[in-house]
């Protein structure tokens, strides 16, 4: 076995650099990024319906197939589904996505969404905006519980689901880039991963990774499986280059994980 | 709400920029990607059918699994598909896609696709190939309808759809990069979305967007539906840095808008 | 006919450049990326059972739904699975994926894996690890046969399959980025595809495009159909940057071809 590639232990210590490639997805507003945020504000949170112009059809098409999955997902996730923007210190502050949790409308998110947040602004899937702050954080996790001032008019909590295993289907839901509210389809490719934090400060481990797009503005979006149950939290994606987007790699907290976070039983 | 971070109107006010980044999908045939376009000519569009080597098989293979909707989706565009390439006073032209829509073998495609054509080629699913004009355009819309000197030996028009829902499964058939008649699965993630034009010209509006892989060349190609139906026509790719490539964010044109450009009742 | 484009032997003759934007998929150990390899070793390669935190369930969750067929799929390829690591001589080596083949326990991968390595270590979905020679190679197709010195404690070769039509669901499973053990879904894009080789010596030919997304690591590993046999051997990506990762276009060199190169027909 001497002429192995090395010493296991040893190419480990040398490897454990920081990966500068794994970003957190929130999506700041800061310079040229300023003008995408365009959508965020002429975009209809609520636009779940089909749309007006659908009845064009140049034949009888009876529909013989049964609906994707993908379909159902999206309405029971849809109600529960937050976007969120802050205002920051010296520069225009970040977009994210969230998902309500439970009766009181608290919102589960990811932390990095949420740091040095002067002012957070959260727009319920019905429409309803309202200021939030911070009531529960987790950094370890990159988890950030958020309590807001006026809810929706009707709170429906999303269903936490259990675990995951390699090959589920999965189905990120938020706002990348403000298009607020997109849901996008994959599979779980991986579990208990483990990657670098932006700031060097360790690692985040026990991570989903899954290969259905994510960009920034998808971080704090429920991770949801075919059932319309939240299974986990989007953190990060993986991209060797310096461009913070989708190449097929995706990172979410586990639910258990994250709900522990949030704390209390009742969760 | 003092604290909320803005005043939504101003904010939007002042991030009404125009998009840089997100990118009409024709493929150029200009500088660096020249060399791509050599697939083009290499490939036969006519490769539905099963490649040569296809009885490799180590053991008994019942297949016991129902096939994948995408096998009956492309079966049943196929022979509506075409791919088109232009030639431009001053560079090399342009690749793009399109689909056949009537018995008079009209094809719809993105209006960007044939902008500034001074000849356009189409070749057709059986490899038949001819010059064509524009015959109707609506650059609102980004939409054009072509016309052939020839046409195919049978001409077989894409049964048009009606409307999607968030969710639903969504298959762009194109030519990215020139790979001719490509296809590939996703979802719907978004409807009624809003982009800017490339040329800084206003917004195109209303649009559908899905997860699925579209790149240069993909546009003017259909998307379809889980049932064969032709619910869009790909127009645009999202993508922040300056590289026009597909990052998990893709755009096209309701039918219903895109056919009511190709104008009459008749469709 | 003479408002053409071009004439096409003209054009094809002008296009057949070497496009520089095809990549071969295994990943080099060298320069910036060096840090990305410490997942390689702390992420155990038998990660494929259900995670610690499972149990997490907010109200009583029937699973309604039957299983993402991807789920089956990565059960019955996971025990063939192994991770490819390499020395060479003047870099820190190269990382890729392959599958075992057969009751002797040898391995099927892309050649440009195991290229100019001077010491080859394979790790088994077990955790058993082995040093490795090429034992047969088809450079001409990028396909290399290993056989290991130890093998796993139960030899599980994949089962082979046949070949693949336009639409199929694909599933490629490697170790992009040393995430070993990675399942992504997508489908079959298109077939009898010819893509030139990195260094200049012509083409690739015969090749299965796909979606699903594969990154520098990912080459040499299964692609998979969904009855869970190998269809293919993954081998490179398209992008027209600079940059080598999954923008959406895949390829995999035909099972038919590459087990003929592995030789005999015990396969």
């Amino acid at each position: 076995m001497s002429d192995q590639p090395s010493d296991p232990s040893e190419r480990t210590r040398r490897r454990r650099v920081r990966p500068q490639w794994v970003f957190p997805i929130v999506l700041g507003l800061v310079g040229a990024l300023v003008g995408i945020a365009g959508y965020v504000w002429v975009a209809d949170p609520n636009d779940s319906g089909s749309q007006a112009t659908t009845t064009a059809t140049s034949q009888p098409t009876p529909t013989t197939r049964a609906d994707a999955v993908s379909v159902a997902v999206y309405k029971k996730i849809q109600p529960s589904l937050v976007f969120i923007e802050t205002r920051t210190t010296g520069d225009d502050g970040a977009l994210g996505s969230g998902v309500v949790i439970n009766e009181q409308g608290q919102i589960l998110t990811a932390m990095h969404v949420v740091r040095n947040a002067t002012a957070i602004k959260v727009t319920f899937a019905d429409g309803t905006e309202s200021a939030a702050q911070v009531v529960s954080a987790d950094p370890e996790h990159d988890i950030a519980v958020l309590q807001t001032e006026t809810g929706p008019q009707v709170i429906v909590p999303a269903v936490l689901g259990g675990g995951v295993r390699i090959g589920d289907e999965a189905f990120p839901v938020g706002s990348p880039f403000g298009f607020v509210n997109s849901i996008t389809a994959g599979v779980v490719s991986g579990l208990n991963r483990s990657i670098g934090r932006q700031d060097g400060s360790g690692e985040l481990d026990g991570l989903i990774q899954f290969d259905a797009a994510v960009n920034p503005g998808s971080s704090g979006g429920p991770l949801v499986d075919r059932n319309g149950q939240v299974v986990g939290i989007v953190t990060a994606l993986a991209n060797p280059t310096d461009r913070n987007v989708f190449i097929g790699i995706g990172f979410a907290v586990p639910i258990a994980t994250a709900s522990g976070a949030a704390g209390g039983p009742e969760r």
